[in-house]
């Protein structure tokens, strides 16, 4: 099954993630990478032959022997990517390779389901493998932003407005704004529904029967996802909504990495990242110590929303599946979880480094309150921290 | 106050609409026009004033000379507009032309607020005025949609996949996934939090002493809107929920709006438009009945998803108050409450009057079932239409 | 003809720019508002009429009668907008004022064009108007940008990069990128050719015979616009071209603006706008002089883009007309026309405007040698200044 | 070097292009893929190596032994990528691996550089090589075209706007449109100009005293680019530039793609795509022929606009080197090159093997003619061929 150099045309070209570092290496990169999307497919495959067994569809030994195919590892992710473009979409070349590799059972391997179905249900296996890390990395960085706030509740420095000093706050305030910010957005992101798909051919579940709607629902329990109230083949809200929810948690990670970048200026040099080798460093300069991780978590910030869109976009999407709109999401939906779950692995290690430099604080502070010739005081800043973490106590990962 | 031809240069430039029909003329243009959004901010000017009356901050009668002179329409709109270019926000010159206005109270307005403050919360005092009419007109919309999923639970129809005729499905199924994806996206959109916002200067609420966070939460409830946990001057989460629920409801109804036009083409002809004076016209083709709502319903889809974006990317603000990343949400976020707005009203509209040919429907879909040699009937079409009705009634507007 | 709060529902909304300060009162706003559209729609009927007068197609005097009325101001700008949802644009209603108003030549009006070769024609006079400001405004940011690249040719700071102090350079060398930046963008801008429209019902110039070729360069002669090779109803080049025009030009305008946002920093202090009465004021803060035009024409340069790719993504048009992709591209280019004019105009006067501080930069590069212990001098920046001058001088407006 | 299961974390994830049939298997996608990003980069090295050899700067043996060492193959793609997380860019990585692979020469490696002048080379020269491949699909897409609207010139079809049939054209008129858009589009994309980028760590050529500017175009010359005016380092006009054509080109491959799925709709069933073993399968209807080529064309078209935004967006990059922007071009720029130029590709073949169905044109044009009552006849439709194809002819590959 597994040939070198596959199918025809130039050799593979791997994706390590060279231009991304904000996930190369990460979590999130296993977890959407083709060989998740892949293995998440042929997961796709097998909860439906187990669930068409429970239901007495097919013999429960042509489960087995189709979820063992799906397991082996023999099914070559070069040779079925460049044949997806014969169909437009990768499943008629798996669902061939997989009838090949199950033998006998191999003409109970997808029944009665189209390409869809095992996409969109791979997909939302993919989403679902992948927020677990990213719930699990913002659980770290909320839980680091926390004592940010809680340690440094009373410590002054100079709020900017437009880039100028404007008055005392507190750098406890601050950090308090990020873990809100991260809270809500943690919140937005694990409620959002993951359901499987499972429509047939037309959306209608045609090939079962009177068992359709048991079959809908058993599918979705084998498969770890929710029962959806239809079909979303041309309803493409979870998706979209699934997209939003992730440019909302990199956005709240973005707002963090933006001000630790503008704090960690040379002339504010407030903030600095955890030192350490390769970090920060400069091929030019050795002198300099660079916010690094604050850069890779805003290049996540700033490519996030744009993938969001194509994916909010695609909802007006033509009758019973469309020609474009479709295919047009998957690529920008795993880029939103895959540079969402880096930026949140990049962030936790950003905020439990963060070396926080009260002296320049003060220093800085000093220069406004000169100019403004009083001290007004921090105001609500260290009353708002105890709200932030009462919050944040409230709403545990 | 009000001066004609008001500031230096060229005269008003009104925007009445005439490049945006989706919203020409509907309850959302009104509501969001920048005519609201003065109103809605001389609302929080107002707000803020009773608030600080109610805890003794300010006299009571101070307060009631600053409402009566917020709602005294004696601001100029545009000589407002065009003076807030001195400061990069309308409140400067806003809260310059109140205190003229307020006479003796005068010197209590805006007290502890900055800019932000205002605006912020003008716009979500709009925001929520605008939503309150979508969601009246979702409701209609949904109205029709479950009357035509009901009505049409097994009228047979081709579904059609890529473009191609797929298998049989009935027009009741494809009614009640139009249905099932607005009333999720009707209760994102529902269930989305408006908070007022009041932080001063720095976020701190520093010129408010013990009574900050009591005035927070009073200021709140005199504006007519949530309480935030902290002030969210650059936490812009609450924003950025609020477009991409906005484009969540914008892309269900462009989906139908999509459909409608398909299933609108001269040789599908399966659904028509209502007819009536004006509408669906064509310049130069009298015998041409143009699918029209459908048009505008999705020009508006097109567009919301990239204005929500501006929002979702703005969130990686800068600091205290970012220079320019707060200022570019304006425009986008309103253009998500306005084109969303007058889509919901469009679709309903669309949605009421639809002309279902179950002839044409039955026709096209006996090509279909020559070429296929049998008639696998419409699957499990009817009981999907069951569960979608079931869940339209569970759930009302 | 004009009506009083002419049609029927809720009172017109102006757009005076209130959330949209970058451009509120300029010129762009006045060349792009719907005022400017409607008269511009009116100019193409007009040399429509004329055009077709010179091939002897209408009576001469009924060119002159149409162009009179055309002329007249007396169109009810918000009455053709809202009727305008019965077709879906607003020129059947326009062509039903126009033909009232010219009397017996009422019937010669719209001669064998379609909807679209008037609001495509229309939009392209205006994006002719409005180029032509902002090229003037482009032209006087040049001239400033290049007085300080050579007053600063030599003035000593420190290079920032991730926002880190990192080699010295000249202010003059910055100065330098900002220029050729700009002259960049700006020849992109003025070389995208703006083509008029006649195409008829479905692109075939239909109603016109032997003379329909003659008719289309001669209409475009008459719109003082460029002559397309074909008509461009559903190849939507010539739009896409022009809005990625505007973004480029917004964007090298962003470069600038991000750039003195962060030399205009408390702690870094390098450079200020020009002070003046109303300009960078604080609501909340007497003692803060903010960066306002910076801030504005960031706004801009953050929302382009998405407008811009509304319009590239709306060229995958159907058929002779879409129902929806055009209409969508309408107000996004008309935002790109109005926040770039916009930001031209107050970048002009931020850069002609800025205050440089030498000895603040003598100072912030002071701590950047201790750093280095040696200073390296500013390696080719007086060059390359030298290089930037030569090449906006062999370009000149 | 080269380390099995390399760096620390999970192995790493081979992108195939599973989530992306467009570009899976194409000339584009092995352009474009991280292995040609850092062969390109690599490349990079050796042409400011030879440039400096040239110059005197190093030996020439030493760009020799350092060419060979960057020709080697021996650097670990993933271990970079990996690494590349500690200075938010693969290029100190880099170097650190190629100075080890040059032996004594690799004192001499990355002279003067910064990480930037590398990443932002080798992006250049990706772009170099991929704008090639995809001119050449390009340029046979043309001809297709241009043989389509030839032959074609005088088949009646019905012109179809909104959906509804309108008035007739020819099919060659449709080609002619398509045709032009490519030409146009195509033209665009070669007129970019793609510089070369050395400006050293502040962008002052700090390192090369008075043969800075020399050394600066030698090394533009080395890498086969043009020279630019200046470093572009965060003057990055020629990166949106590129994206922008990108998308110009996406837009107008993506008009035809649309054309062709509504065309080849069962009802319509004007056009097929080629047959073909493995083309346009259904996993769940045999009797389905589906347009699968113009469904990837789409599926690209509905995205590059996107990335394209994002680039655009980034042109406000903060001072010598923003922490974030620029990261967050190279992944949607890779994008905007693969995905179009697997569109090229994709659509010269779908141009090549279009299956023109003149008498389903004939019979859907009585149809629109029995409406009619009359023959309008084609109007100018085969002239603008005409003028279309010398468009063509005057302007060669």
């Amino acid at each position: 099954m597994r040939s070198e150099g596959s199918a025809e045309g130039p050799a593979p070209a791997p994706d390590a993630g060279l231009l991304s570092p904000v996930r190369a290496g990460t979590e999130a990169e296993a977890a959407t990478g083709d060989a998740a999307y892949l293995a998440a497919m042929l997961d796709a495959e097998a909860a439906l032959a187990r669930a068409q067994a429970r239901l007495g569809i097919i013999p429960g030994d042509a489960a087995e022997a189709i979820a063992a195919a799906a397991a082996s590892g023999r099914i070559d992710l070069v040779s079925v990517a460049r044949r997806a473009r014969g169909a437009g979409n990768p499943v008629v070349p798996l669902v061939a390779d997989l009838r090949k590799l199950a033998g006998d059972a191999g003409r109970h391997v997808h029944k009665g389901a189209t390409s869809q179905d095992i996409v969109d249900t791979g997909a939302m296996i993919v989403a679902s493998r992948a927020r677990r890390g990213t719930l699990a990395h913002l659980g770290r960085a909320l839980d680091a932003l926390a004592g940010l706030a809680e340690r440094h509740r009373d410590t002054p420095m100079a709020g900017r407005t437009l880039g100028r000093q404007a008055l005392p706050t507190t750098f406890g305030a601050k950090a308090a704004g990020w873990l809100v910010g991260c809270l809500e957005a943690r919140d937005r992101l694990r409620s959002v529904p993951l359901p499987a798909q499972l429509g047939g051919a037309a959306g209608t579940l045609d090939a079962h029967g009177d068992l359709a709607l048991d079959l809908a629902d058993a599918f979705a329990d084998e498969a770890g996802l929710a029962r959806p109230v239809l079909p979303w083949h041309t309803r493409r809200g979870p998706v979209a909504d699934l997209a939003a929810a992730l440019a909302l948690v990199a956005g709240a990670l973005g707002k963090i990495a933006t001000d630790v970048w503008l704090l960690a200026q040379s002339e504010v040099d407030e903030v600095a990242e955890a030192a350490g080798p390769g970090r920060g460093g400069s091929s030019a300069m050795p002198h300099k110590r660079n916010p690094a991780l604050a850069t890779l978590v805003r290049s996540a910030a700033l490519q996030v929303p744009a993938y969001a869109q194509v994916v909010l976009a695609a909802q007006a999407a033509p009758l019973e599946r469309p020609a474009g709109e479709w295919h047009a999401e998957w690529q920008p939906l795993r880029e939103c979880l895959r540079l969402t779950g880096g930026a949140a692995e990049t962030a936790a290690e950003l905020a439990g480094g963060l070396e926080v430099r009260t002296d320049r604080m003060r220093a800085n502070l000093d220069a406004l309150l000169d100019v403004l010739g009083e001290d007004p005081g921090p105001g609500a800043a260290p009353a708002l921290v105890d709200r932030a973490l009462d919050a944040y106590r409230r709403n545990p990962a």
